[in-house]
């Protein structure tokens, strides 16, 4: 048989969303993001799980828009990863449409994943009049389960009637799963170039997965390697840089589309138009992914993890990872607990070449142990209150070279065991 | 300041030893184990952190013994495991002593800390008529603050006077921190060469770390590069192959000394004395292994992941420790969840070589899984009544080559994160 009621209660994330939202929520709710040049959205109710509310999203990029993408590295990633990779970087005359669905995540289905796939890419190709080859799809929610691919391609017609420029919000709720709050983002360049984006992440209560999905649109004039080699880029600092469990999903894609649209002059590499623009774009992922990060299951504080001086990029990466990773320093946070020891453990599983005796850690300003022993100057009562406040600076110094590196996480709490061990209960 | 109240109650430890003992301990609680001709123990109270209980050990070995030795391989790693891996495998006529204490780990104090370890091993040295190079300590409980040590050479005197060859479950108890239970066991091989072996691990109240400290004793005889070499193969089959929260001590040691006071002849390479004794020193590693992880915090089942079918060794260990440390994965077995996704996901981040379509995944002898989707004989009822069981086997088949792992793990549960985060409430 199939697993029809792998989830317990459809009704839970809707329960969950309905009446708890993430104490790290932007405290002014959605932000108004501008209207791109060349992009439209539409978002209504497909059934594809939920009931009452909207699943499907749908946006459409104007002929000459250039789509770049960054995707899960996961070995058993889905069949719209898949099909997205082989996609980006393909001709950009004709336009192209991005179809997302959530309540199905259409991973580890078999083959019968790669026909979803295809049978959603086809009608949305007919009904937009693009050929399948610009068509791009993600599907987020349960796995192991067939998507009822009918339910979203019977609407596409119903989506390609209601686009319009303004409707990036309808979007962004489309794609919530577990999500406590809709994510967006946008940005402007001093000539003018503007870029809007959206995200979902991460949460899960069903046999969901914390699959994150972004979508960044951009009236920029780029050529498609330009955008791909800067998102690739901007990507390890911000999206790669942020962890809740450690656990990585079959379905995180990023698709960065643009449109050409603006009036400003097309933005070519190593002048300052691409350096207000790659900022421009930084911050906009920057802030989507700190986003992510704060609708962490059960987060009730943002953690910011600096490395610097460590023997290389590697060396910096691994041990920021391995800090922002630990269950032990992460129950720690959630305890405001100033539990440096802990500190002191993950840098030396880390992998990464560290002396004791020059490693200096720091919560925040206060200076907490240097030369391989607590800090002189420090004092519990200190470590304490600042443990106590929602955004926390674990900031640790290797002593050995120039590499630095940052990386956010949340806090680890009762409510993330609750979200993932007891849903049936 | 130095941080003495780093440990908030220090009765905790003992609160929680007290009264609740892990629901996997052994049900018939400390196994006898053999004398080992050769080797004596001593424990008693020294009250360097705890009090009403033994907090140090002594453990010595006749002249002749060969003491070999496997450490932790962080990159901080305390000053009493810097200085047992100088010792090893130095010259063995004069015998050797063991002193380990609980209740402070002598971990990240600067130089002071091997100021601590070596007055410790003179203390012993001169007491036991040994040179200090064959004087091998730990100590295990909180980290960043200085250790008493006069507390322990005051009672080495004691000690030596009262060492006696039957009291090694004094020394089990006596190296315990948040341990809810004494773990030891034995084996004999046919030709009569004995092995007792006691572990403490793993579990954390105070910033103690979970430590995992083993002395596993033998009256073999066998030199000690060959003790040395089959202790290393075996500690990657049995202690290298656990985890309950994939954070790493600065202590972790296990020491492995043979008095070669058995009537057997001496064991070689490569013969059938050698291959007993294998086995026989693996049952004990493996089962002192297990009562580790059968004492991770919180934990309330037992955990065995095999993966078969592997690209590679390397890849086998990387698929199976994905599983073993996936939150994801350990809230599901907590929450008595089946969620073969979820297992899916942990072998798609792992990095091994893996092919969705070619994937199998068993839970016990259950089919759950097979060529990328769930398998047409599988129920969800069948695999939610496997999983209320206390022992639980996650089996994945890559299907790609020929090799083969198997760790241990426990699951995952919201006493974990109280007993990690709550502790000062």
């Amino acid at each position: 048989m199939r697993p029809s009621h792998l989830i317990f209660c459809p009704l839970l994330p809707w329960i969950w969303n309905n009446t708890m939202i993430s104490p790290l929520a932007p405290k002014n709710g959605f932000p108004s993001l501008p209207e791109i040049k060349g992009v439209r959205f539409a978002a209504l109710e497909a059934g594809v799980r939920y009931q009452g509310r909207k699943d499907v999203m749908l946006a459409e990029l104007c002929p000459g828009s250039a789509v770049a993408g960054v995707f899960t590295r996961s070995a058993t990633r889905s069949a719209n990863v898949l099909d997205c990779q082989e996609k980006i970087g393909g001709n950009t005359d004709a336009g192209a449409a991005i179809i997302v669905n959530s309540g199905n995540s259409n991973a580890f289905t078999g083959k019968a994943g790669e026909g979803s796939v295809k049978a959603i890419c086809d009608a949305v190709a007919a009904t937009c009049s693009l050929p399948e080859a610009r068509v791009f799809t993600s599907s987020t929610g349960v796995i192991g389960e067939r998507l009822p691919h009918d339910r979203i391609t019977a609407k596409v017609g119903e989506l390609a009637e209601n686009l319009s420029a303004g409707d990036i919000k309808d979007a962004a709720e489309a794609i919530m799963t577990t999500d406590t709050f809709p994510k967006g983002c946008a940005a402007e360049t001093p000539s003018g170039v503007k870029i809007a984006g959206i995200a979902k992440g991460s949460g899960m209560i069903a046999p969901d997965m914390a699959t994150m999905l972004v979508y960044i649109f951009t009236d920029a004039k780029m050529n498609q390697a330009l955008l791909q080699s800067l998102l690739s880029d901007l990507t390890n600092k911000t999206f790669n840089a942020i962890t809740v469990d450690s656990d990585t999903s079959t379905s995180d894609t990023l698709l960065l589309g643009a449109t050409g649209q603006s009036d400003a002059p097309e933005i070519l590499a190593d002048n300052q138009d691409y350096t207000d623009f790659r900022n421009a774009l930084h911050k906009v992922m920057l802030d989507l992914s700190h986003q992510v990060v704060k609708d962490g299951e059960g987060a009730t504080k943002f953690v910011e993890v600096q490395v610097h001086g460590a023997d290389s990029a590697v060396d910096a990466r691994r041990c920021a990872m391995a800090i922002a990773n630990s269950p032990l320093i992460k129950t720690a946070v959630a305890g405001e607990d100033p539990n440096w020891g802990r500190v002191v453990m993950a840098v030396g599983k880390s992998g990464a070449m560290a002396d004791r005796d020059l490693l200096s850690i720091r919560f925040g300003d206060i200076l907490v142990a240097e030369k391989g022993w607590v800090a002189e100057s420090y004092t519990e009562d200190d470590g304490a209150a600042y443990m106590k406040g929602e955004n926390i600076v674990i900031s640790v110094d290797l002593g050995l070279g120039d590499a630095t590196d940052t990386v956010w996480t949340c806090d680890f709490t009762k409510r993330y065991i609750e979200i993932n061990a007891d849903y049936r209960s």
